[in-house]
């Protein structure tokens, strides 16, 4: 029985100028949703593990969920999905805005790219229809600018995303961009530099097509009624009056903020950047994407000092904290310079900002130098240089060139020691939360399907104290430095976003649902297609979809020895501060995660956990 | 002022056949002494670091030392100094026997070989005299039989080492191999390999030149009270009476020794290949080496059963542990007859025991098959694939050609996890020593200049409470399970150690020296020499050779990246016995490590660091 929501995707063959169209049975729905769920089982049925993330048969796939479109609070976000140029494995990256909400208007719950245009293009979906157009004109133009023109030509009720320069360079760091000024980034993994290969420079969504409820009034009702208490919760505490940055400055004192490219302790400095501060300062008012009630986007405008700006997007915590501490940087204009900079480029600000704190470094240690840089000085603290190091990335201008592969090329590019300078799981480098700082960080990022995540887990949050959604732990497993009971936390909550992701919720949401997250995503999908799906069924979708991601990886030559940390968490210590002397045991955690996951110590799931799961024909052939 | 010790070496050119002489003054022989320490110091001021460890250029330097040939208890033990072709970076390898003693006496502290002959020869030293013969009839020879050969030919006073058909071969876990049917081995490293890559098949030594000795009288009456109380104490306890497996049934309590290719935790076979075990069964008599006063050496002898063997040289408990537990092997006697089997190619019985298990195991999960294997099947516990396998190694036949390269380049050949299987440090594979039995031991390997080597070191013997020379440091450091000093107490066991290598001593001697091995060897030294010298001057030449062994290694390109664990010590507990759940944290050690050893979070030596050794020139250039 078929309710409303059928995965309904348009499918894009670039090199053949085709439009197909499929949608997904109830029983595939069910388990994998959408989202990166869903993502993920297109990917792994329709490509090999063989496939070249740059080349034609990549594909690139874009996600809604079932609550996407909705009143639903918060879950309006969309999902990147393919394989990934900057790691070689599987790739996810995610965007709020008004993207999502427009694909599901415009008749749609996600689009499938494959193949490569002859010219540069641009795809639009306007109430069902789908149309490529010559994009000769947007070639070369920022995602600003990009923007811009789409409302122009496409209404003000249209979306976008496309690339900017950066993508269009196939840079390895460059990310997807959407809702144009306003700067929304679905930026990791080097999604970007796939949309590039293609000569796909934007998708362009409108519509007022109705999103499909199961129990429409029922829905709309509940979702006001919880739109209201999460605004009030959650909206009208830090996080909505300061943002994402409202804890930076405890971040600091924890040991869990990168200063110094990884290489420090402390950073004075991070007193001068964090939310409260920005609020006083060049805030001008709170940014909300599509169906969100919380409203922690900022928008900033710099009116006076060296780095003016006019009024847009401003910085995430995670872009003051690369392109802040880690740079030793506090000039808050400054790191909203930057984050502009690498917004209209499509670069990703997490990535970029660790291969600047690497190119720093390695400056300083003699192992880059000013004639590779075309005459440049890299400082620690000095705004001016990062700010030229953003063109010559984005621009692949003199070692620019390499950088815009990501740290982990640049740094074997350098040789000698430079690897051991490059902080990255597999090429993807870490956002701005340390597992010096918190031993679960650790284990997630050697484990995460795509590299250095924090957002693939959240147990973090958690071991620094700051609560979260609630599932039945222990409370050692909340010790940041211990170890006992980590494999199962990690797991749990990796299964949980995993779910979280494949209905596109903003993670944010999850402090805003009392500590019962699962029985507020049972309330909201169950209206939304009335599936009646047990609180147990939604934790094991989670699960599989996490081993699918898994099993992808497997695919692609992926193999235990790659579940390691890079140099500067092994064998340095940040030194001072609130985590001065953590080395976290990785391994020791590993042993407890593949247990508890049902895998063998190599991290190959056992028949056993396949079959439960349900994932016997993926699992086949790989085991 | 010169004494009578001036290192004085004997340099063959094979290409040249040039032979030329060469002493050291009192500084750098003092700064050095002798063995690894004035090995190393040759091997780093004549060869660069893109030295190819297989081509001629290549140096391998035999060196002996001040106490050699005298009759210092335990100290006639000779080392092999080169670049190893199994890691690329220094290799060092050191063998008992007679060997030493003769070369002292055939007038030679050492011996340095470069070049490459046309065809193969050997090497004759005969009271001063030096001679390169024709070795085409002795190609092909086991090693066993050219010691008979030489008996016959040079007389039975003569003692060589010389490369069995596997050292021939170029095989990368080929040693050398010393006093004939003696069965002594410097084995590890692959020096075996670049003995054959210079067609030198043999070196004969005998003579009856006296050694120089600064004060001759109270140097021999010291040696002899010495002889007694160590001939008492070490000699009259387990070691002598069982040989160096007189505990191993207690390392397969402990969790020390590897089973199942380091994949378990227990082996109720370890009973049944004990040392005690050996002394009632198939040992006919101790072997003592040159000067030796223990006796620790095995002579067996297999009259019944399935395999026979004549006597001869017993084997070690590394060869017992690796080749038994290992494999899953608990017949005495068919061990001994790998043990021999490895004696007469040539083979490191440690590398190979290893490589063979390896082997076991890729074959098991199906990495690596019978067609690979020319119809031959592996299997846990069989001996008779085993000796199958040794002959197919040695001869390089089927794929036992790769495995002739050691675990880590067949491993990689075979791809998938099968890196993941084998267990070496930079190529050289684990000794019998599990390093999640005893943390210590993982800092040891990941920091010993050869690669994976707990002769470089000795804590575990601390931290399994076995004794052992004492220096001052506070029980906790003797944990095994612990953390606290662990840096500072293998730092200061590795210059210990290196000191003791550069004097050539045998370690079991250190058991004898009543707590204070320093105190004893400056005895020793000073009657020897005349030097004088302190024991915290000593202590800072053993640190300084340990770094001087270091930076040869940064001058072949080691980085910090190279010190770490294989992921079985990473991700896979041994599940069961008495270390079932522990996994070391080697990045926290080593953390540690560096800070004791004034180096910088990359290993590299502080400036301060070098001068205070006085290695300003060898450290220049490379920091």
């Amino acid at each position: 029985m078929q309710y409303g929501y059928m995965g309904s995707y348009v499918s894009i063959n670039l090199t053949k100028e085709e439009v197909s169209f499929q949608s997904f049975s109830d029983e595939v729905l069910r388990k994998y949703i959408g989202g990166t769920g869903l993502g993920t089982k297109i990917l792994f049925d329709e490509t090999d593990g063989n496939t070249d993330p740059l080349g034609p048969e990549n594909l690139l796939i874009f996600n809604a969920g079932p609550l996407v479109g909705t009143k639903a609070p918060n879950f309006g976000r969309y999902h990147v999905v393919t394989k990934s140029p900057l790691t070689g494995k599987y790739a996810e990256a995610n965007s709020g805005g008004k993207f999502g909400p427009a694909l599901r208007k415009a008749g749609y719950d996600g689009i499938i790219i494959t193949g490569k245009a002859k010219r540069p293009v641009y795809l639009s979906l306007d109430n069902g229809k789908v149309e490529l157009s010559s994009a000769d004109h947007l070639w070369g133009k920022d995602t600003y600018e990009v923007g811009d023109w789409m409302k122009e030509n496409h209404g003000k009720s249209s979306v976008c995303c496309c690339i900017g320069p950066a993508g269009e360079r196939l840079s390895k760091i460059a990310g997807i961009m959407n809702d144009g000024r306003d700067g929304r980034a679905a930026a990791r993994c080097g999604v970007g530099a796939v949309m590039g290969s293609k000569n796909l420079k934007a998708i362009v969504a409108k519509g007022n097509m109705e999103v499909p409820l199961f129990s429409k009034d029922e829905f709309n009702a509940t979702s006001k009624e919880w739109s209201v208490k999460i605004s009030q919760s959650v909206g009208n505490d830090i996080l909505g009056l300061y943002g994402s940055s409202c804890g930076l400055e405890g971040t600091e004192v924890l040991g869990d903020i990168p200063i110094k490219n990884w290489g420090a302790g402390n950073f004075e400095g991070a007193k001068k950047i964090s939310g409260p501060v920005m609020a006083e300062t060049i805030l001008t008012k709170r940014y909300y994407c599509g169906q969100c009630v919380i409203g922690c986007g900022r928008v900033v405008e710099v009116k006076e000092g060296k780095y003016l700006l006019e009024e847009g997007a401003g910085p995430e915590y995670e872009t003051l904290g690369v392109f802040g501490a880690n740079l030793l940087i506090d000039d808050l204009s400054a790191i909203a310079t930057f984050n502009e900079l690498c917004n209209r480029y499509g670069l990703d600000t997490i990535s970029a900002g660790c291969t600047i704190s690497f190119a720093i470094e390695a400056f300083e240690k003699g192992l880059l130098t000013k004639e590779q840089l075309g005459g440049l000085e890299l400082h620690w603290g000095d705004p001016d240089c990062v700010i030229e190091l953003i063109h010559k990335i984005a621009k692949r201008e003199d070692f620019g060139f390499w950088l815009a592969e990501g740290s982990k090329i640049a740094s074997e590019k350098l040789g000698g020691i430079a690897p051991q300078l490059a902080v990255h799981v597999r090429g993807l480098e870490f956002p701005a939360h340390d597992p010096r700082g918190a031993n679960g960080l650790a284990l997630q990022y050697i484990t995460s399907p795509r590299g250095a995540c924090h957002l693939s887990s959240f147990t973090h949050d958690f071991e620094y104290g700051g609560g979260g959604p609630m599932l039945n732990f222990p409370e050692n497993a909340f010790d940041r430095f211990g170890y006992e009971g980590k494999g199962a936390f990690v797991s749990q909550y990796q299964d949980l976003m995993a779910l979280f992701d494949s209905l596109t919720g903003c993670k944010f949401v999850l402090f805003g649902f009392e500590g019962k997250p699962l029985e507020k995503i049972k309330m909201f999908l169950d209206l939304a297609t009335g599936w009646n799906i047990s609180e147990e069924e939604l934790m094991e979708t989670g699960e599989r979809i996490m081993n699918l991601k898994h099993l992808y990886n497997l695919k692609c030559g992926w193999t235990a020895e790659e579940a390691k940390l890079p140099y500067k968490m092994f064998g340095i210590t940040r030194g001072t501060g609130g985590a001065a002397d953590n080395i976290p045991n990785a391994g020791l955690m590993l042993t407890q995660y593949n247990k508890f996951r049902g895998r063998d110590v190599h991290g190959i799931p056992s028949g056993d956990t396949l079959r439960r799961l349900g994932l016997e024909k993926e699992g086949l052939g790989l085991i």
